[in-house]
């Protein structure tokens, strides 16, 4: 374990994350390497303090989060040549979240590195952290499906959001 | 537009949003609905200032994007019943991103609105502002063919990024 890093042990949920696999701390938030990545540099960052969803988080926590994030995502890109990353949080169990412990990938990418960018997703959605997980394939429903919505109705949306900041 | 909006027009990559659809702004960030949500709620954060990547956005419009999303996700999930949310950011064409001008996606989640949990990544991946898309099925790799690595390994990874902070 590098001297510069400050705490012994690191909790993600219910694991112990090995002290030689963080790279970079601050003292609210920590970033480590995976078991599993889903693509070379792989990685994920989380705040030291065990909490479930974004909004558990101090606003210093959270913003210490996201500046972590920033500092991680340049040194993991410039390290595999990637033009770009996916950046993605599961925030909550409805949301897929897979350790009950705030986290946030940083996937950097390379052209060609997915036969197909969306498989990106698929992968992330079936990552665990110790243990592989066995999914049901995908069934998408058609995009067709969707439809296009009227200005007046996405403007009452918007104004129903607006009285609540 | 409510008379509460700052701005006259909100460029959008290639695109103007009407005003109507923007539910809130700061002086470096907007939030709006969408032509074509993926679920109820769904919604995108955007720098003002035209901005392909993360890393294009001065810290303080990197830091008021995040605290823009994190107002916006307790307004839209408190709107929809939520009790969480996938928050993501396709950084870069490599990453999947559909329009050339940094957006978040927050789209809140209620148990059981989708089938399953994954097919949101889906959509994101086929999501696109003002157009249908037509995007092959996903062609997923077995899980199991990804390994577990050697904590050397990972540790030998995590040394070579603890050097660039």
């Amino acid at each position: 374990m590098s001297s510069s890093l400050k705490a012994q042990s690191y909790s993600f949920g219910p694991f112990t994350i090995p002290p030689s696999t963080v790279f970079y701390e601050t003292s609210l938030t920590f970033a480590f390497v995976n078991l599993r990545p889903i693509v070379p540099g792989h990685v994920l960052i989380c705040p030291k303090r065990p909490s479930l969803l974004l909004k558990d988080l101090s606003s210093s926590e959270y913003s210490d989060l996201w500046a972590t994030v920033r500092a991680v995502q340049a040194v993991v890109e410039e390290s595999k040549g990637a033009g770009g990353s996916n950046v993605a949080v599961q925030d909550g169990p409805e949301a897929g979240q897979s350790v009950k412990h705030v986290h946030v990938h940083v996937l950097p990418r390379v052209g060609g590195d997915f036969e197909r960018n969306d498989d990106i997703y698929e992968e992330i959605e079936g990552w665990g952290p110790w243990k592989n997980t066995n999914q049901p394939k995908i069934q998408v429903p058609d995009d067709a499906d969707r439809s296009e919505r009227t200005l007046e109705i996405m403007g009452e949306e918007a104004e129903s959001y607006r009285s609540k900041f």
